[in-house]
């Protein structure tokens, strides 16, 4: 019976990195999309969020029935409720990687990000793209040192985020109304990113250490 | 035994109940600040949310105490995870409040709508209130047509939210950049508030019939 249970943590383990693998090709093709106008990237992106959801819902399932099944106790009954909530905070993060597809796509054939701020954009979506390979990371090694770093990726995006309302402040701003809009939503998707990453390390941190991290 | 437990479910239900009633409070709040550029008013959103945080968080353990302690099985257990979720959804509900007031604090003492704009946010507010209104009241009840108008709720937030793409994009606005991107940015708050109803609406749907509505 325990080994069973074993080998279903375990699976629930991998299917969270599964997960995760999922949402890093999703924010890294999101991010390759809006930079090069790539519609059929950003559609593939949209379609694959569907299957991040589904996977969200399966193991949310899965959770509660080891849950009713086999009763745990102590740091399994943690595994399992920390895994329902890290497989919502991916699902959350899938959403993101659509929503900047989605900029994309209503931009087409247009890009949605002018000459003067492709820059900016680039490194939000290299910083996305980092935080994404760290959860990856955080959830196969539950090593805390990555948790660190996600910590760091999301003081960087902050700083992004603000750099992008300076951008449109500027005096040198010469984008579009639209063009506005989308560098704010932009922003502010890329910086939400980091704070799911942030959440992510805040649960392993707590299921390793078992001390919840202060806001 | 069970008496006691059917006790603490009803708290947990109560007190979720509770934390919606400070979500419904922050909301109204929150409009109402930044239609008037009311410094103390959004300081009183900004600081509260800390309460809401905080039972958010005691809930979650309540949650998770309950689980170990009582291994409940099929309704007790979907009450309990359903317990989880809401608080979670509820807590971000809080956040988007504390985000309004936020705006409102850095324009301050300029009020962060012009006034071409303060019918649509105005509006934008009064539907996030009935959002959170309903949310105090579907928990309380159950009553799955309140569910229902839940969603009527995110429709009409989800139109408002174009039509702040269209106030900026038409011939007739005149606001600053800061204008527009705050604009954006309220829009956007505003319209996840609605999705975080319909999110509440569809764990009492699952709670009452067993059955998950389809996305």
């Amino acid at each position: 019976m325990r080994e069973i249970f074993e080998a279903e943590l375990t699976q629930l383990g991998d299917d969270l990195v599964a997960m995760a693998r999922r949402v890093e090709v999703a924010i890294t093709s999101a991010g390759r999309a809006l930079l090069t106008a790539d519609l059929p990237l950003a559609e593939s992106v949209i379609a694959d969020d569907l299957a991040i959801d589904a996977m969200d819902r399966e193991l949310d399932e899965r959770c509660v029935t080891l849950l009713a099944r086999q009763q745990p106790v102590a740091t399994d009954l943690r595994v399992i409720v920390s895994g329902l909530r890290i497989a919502t905070t991916l699902e959350r993060m899938g959403d993101l990687a659509r929503h900047v597809a989605q900029i994309t796509r209503r931009c087409y054939p247009e890009r949605a990000v002018p000459e003067q701020t492709v820059d900016l954009v680039s490194e939000m979506g290299h910083a996305a793209e980092r935080v994404a390979e760290r959860t990856v990371r955080l959830l196969a090694t539950r090593d805390l040192a990555v948790a660190d770093d996600l910590e760091r990726d999301d003081d960087h995006l902050d700083e992004l985020h603000t750099a992008s309302f300076a951008a449109q402040l500027g005096g040198t701003w010469t984008g579009t109304r639209q063009q506005g809009i989308d560098l704010t939503l932009l922003a502010r998707y890329y910086e939400r990113f980091g704070d799911h990453g942030v959440s992510v390390a805040g649960r392993i941190r707590y299921l390793v250490t078992g001390e919840w991290p202060d806001d």
